[in-house]
């Protein structure tokens, strides 16, 4: 079965959150390659099960060096060939692999899958989209969470299009309702950004239902939500922040009465199930979308349930070729767009990697 | 007593709530000028309480046009001189009363606030200001909330420097925190309006403490976190949308067995205790901060106990010389800097209004 590279190396909790949930995953019969440095590596792993070795289908590449949260250049990301997320990205460039996991520098990530694997033809950016919930059964698909911060209308409105080909995809849906993060429903409301992306949304074919403000998007009303990467991720941490706030503020009643500890040790099992809901480990990560090959960005402060929901997703979505139906549609969508659209020029221009 | 002018006809509620908010603020001594359609208003306070005319210091000016939602072009909005919300403003203008308080159109109320009252001198945005919740006992101050969704690093830098001053004087801080909210906590995170807003607040001489990311701004770790009002307006609904989605999804829990219909029951005060401290409705509305006289913004779905508390606010923040003190110190630091740095011309070209 096609292996899944795990940057062993990347993120808050690394290396031990990232090797314990890979085997998990592992467990699952899922083949993983860990990159990482080896001893540290191989120490975690028989800590965890001495006999998995021969029980579990994980090998390790041997990586000297690491990309810290801290490295800001883009030169110094590509030039440290040997580091544990270069290798990994490297193997899914080689085919070694057929999907990458990382929870490290997700700007470091987002600068080697560009460098290494490239962009699907046509595509200007790639965007960090994942699912959040919402109260209905239906979630919501948000793209960009984080991988742009500084954004161009033409981008959103990318954004959308491959939105829209992923979420009919993957969850059956043919013509998923597109909304556009802003600061009021009303269509004159938003920044120059959002009024222009707004413009371009609603003379595209998508099915776009309008702006949305960030107090309606766990409703349901729409299937993708649109918007730039800064944006996103505040909405997306704002969000994460405040089930935190609620959380401590009730620990913080709780330690206040014995009635009040009791009243809320009853409830527990109900908050579990919200909290739940609402955790960023179940969604397995973000897929840079537009990029040619599976690349996953999982959250940095990940524990290992976060990490092995996104090794399950990656193996989900290399292993039955549906990435590849929807990488595919997308490079037609924008290859037959850049023949006939105005924006072809801007599209050649903006090819900056 | 000074009377404060509140527009009855602004808002999702309105004239009901606003009218029920103000009666509320009027019984605590309040004095109140309505601005909106007299018969109706007339027919609201004689329903709400028959023997108001004799008892509450409310008066009525008659306005027969109503700034709808919908409003978009600032032309628009200046020419319509009998709207409520026109008058209202006109009145802070003339001193007839000491303060104006809408949950109307936010736009056209700052568009109204700058045009008629106008801005205090060197400052080139007023930003919409207000206290958020956090698990500490020490609230954060947020700036900008939504009044400019597009904006300059030199803008930010002066919201920075207002409600340092504003902060300072409210909350008795000699040195408040200053945070940046940004898509990560290290200094190289951020959309290029964001990193250029790093070099100025850390080269500035207030006490800077650097990019704070939105799912920590709960913590207390500022006094004041600096935004775009884009991104301020995003995370403000994020939050009040993601209070919204767990309530809802307790309830729904509720519904699926008695075993947590009853376990909710018995936790439901301390849920209201937590719900209270992250209520908008609390924290009566968001100042206009750099505007010359005191303008309140109360949010669109405010409900009477909202409006209850921006009246209560409006009369605090004007009535004890407050607001005066703040926007002197305003006015003073920023002739200062106009006069000695390098960012005069800049003053002089941004004053669009």
């Amino acid at each position: 079965m096609p292996r899944i590279a795990v940057d062993a190396m990347g993120g808050d909790n690394a290396p031990i959150a990232i090797v314990s949930g890979s085997m998990e995953a592992a467990k699952k019969g899922i083949p993983i390659v860990l990159f990482g440095k080896k001893e540290q590596l191989l120490t975690i792993c028989s800590m965890i099960n001495p006999s998995w070795q021969t029980t579990l289908p994980i090998s390790i590449v041997d990586c000297p060096d690491i990309i810290s949260m801290d490295a800001i250049s883009m030169r110094q990301i590509i030039n440290q060939k040997t580091s544990s997320m270069y290798l990994a990205v490297d193997a899914l460039k080689k085919n070694t692999v057929v999907a990458c996991v990382s929870a490290g520098n997700s700007a470091a990530m987002h600068t080697l899958a560009n460098v290494i694997i490239g962009r699907i033809p046509g595509v200007l950016r790639a965007a960090l989209a994942s699912v959040l919930p919402s109260v209905t059964e239906c979630p919501i698909y948000c793209v960009d969470l984080g991988a742009n911060t500084d954004c161009k209308a033409v981008f959103l409105e990318q954004f959308a299009h491959m939105a829209a080909i992923y979420v009919k995809e993957m969850f059956d849906i043919e013509k998923p309702r597109v909304g556009l993060l802003s600061n009021g429903h009303e269509p004159y409301k938003g920044s120059s950004l959002v009024k222009e992306t707004y413009q371009k949304l609603a003379e595209s074919n998508l099915h776009f239902i309008g702006n949305i403000e960030a107090r309606d998007i766990f409703d349901g009303h729409a299937d993708i939500l649109v918007c730039d990467g800064f944006a996103g991720n505040v909405m997306l941490k704002t969000a994460q922040g405040t089930l935190k706030a609620i959380l401590h503020m009730l620990a913080h009643e709780a330690n206040k009465s014995l009635f009040a500890k009791i009243a809320l040790k009853i409830s527990s099992p109900i908050f579990s199930k919200v909290k739940s809901k609402l955790d960023y480990a179940k969604s397995g990560g973000a897929l840079l979308l537009g990029i040619r090959k599976p690349v996953f960005i999982a959250h940095g402060s990940s524990n290992s349930k976060a990490i092995e929901n996104a090794i399950l997703f990656a193996h989900n979505l290399a292993n039955n070729y549906r990435l590849e139906k929807i990488n595919n549609s997308i490079e037609k969508l924008f290859k037959k767009e850049t023949s006939c659209m105005s924006t072809s020029n801007q599209l050649a221009q903006e090819n900056v990697y």
